[in-house]
């Protein structure tokens, strides 16, 4: 169960765009921060700039900065902003071909526990998640910690 | 936000031997209902036979049985087992690279939503999902019908 790395870095570029919003942030500094990829940053800040969680500005001098205020950053929100789709079994798609979809009850279940997902992302706000500028230039031990999931998979536990 | 097609067929082929346990089911059964490629579903039989979900007669006039009572056999920890992971940002995983692990609050949320949508699924088993023998072969229209998520994602009602 995944969500997308489009995803991830539109959380990591609000972040890091809350904690210096003192000043204007640029992709290039965000892209050095993370490593990734401008290309990819890029269509991120496009999509998060056309919804108004960004507002750029342009110019030599430009930059990005909050569009809103954290507090009006909801995570949930975010996220189906950000996912192209919660298809979490074929009937949940749009190229559906799973000739049960009209009997199954499956669905029922999936889309109880879609929706607990949701709500507990609905539940917070960017505001509760910002951590200081220095965060992300510490170079902490371990620097890549592991924060999740609180269960280990069957397949990590090399039980099967 | 996806599961992998793994955990769909593995789903997909517990429903089917359920509804047929009166005999014994083949994966070319299976195989023909879905329409889906035999090496695939046989990665698949052979976990489900390995952790006792199916049992397998063995043979020239062989094939599977369930190998747990229905009400036995949990949504939530059948999707433990099937998921490869549960990589919801890069910090959930095994090859987490990212800077701001170590003081990141995102985990918290996304642990409690995690928690939330399996905790939902733990509370089903496959007796509550069984449909019938005619099920699998009835052509209803629409035959492909959509059954999730209830809410539509911007991507996908064009707004964005």
């Amino acid at each position: 169960m995944r969500l997308t790395n489009f995803t991830d870095y539109a959380l990591r570029i609000l972040l890091y765009t809350a904690a210096h919003n003192d000043k204007l942030t640029t992709i290039s500094e965000i892209q050095k921060t993370f490593d990734v990829s401008k290309g990819h940053l890029m269509k991120i800040v496009h999509l998060l700039s056309t919804e108004g969680y960004l507002y750029a500005v342009r110019g030599r001098s430009g930059g990005l900065k909050l569009g809103r205020e954290p507090e009006e950053i909801n995570l949930g929100e975010l996220v189906r902003l950000t996912e192209p789709d919660f298809k979490l079994v074929e009937c949940f798609g749009q190229d559906n071909q799973c000739i049960i979809s009209h009997f199954c009850k499956l669905p029922g279940p999936f889309n109880k526990a879609l929706d607990a997902f949701m709500t507990t992302l609905d539940s917070h706000t960017l505001k509760d998640m910002m951590i200081s500028q220095s965060s992300f230039s510490t170079v902490p031990d371990p620097l890549f910690l592991r924060r999740g999931p609180e269960f280990l998979t069957e397949a990590e536990t090399g039980e099967i």
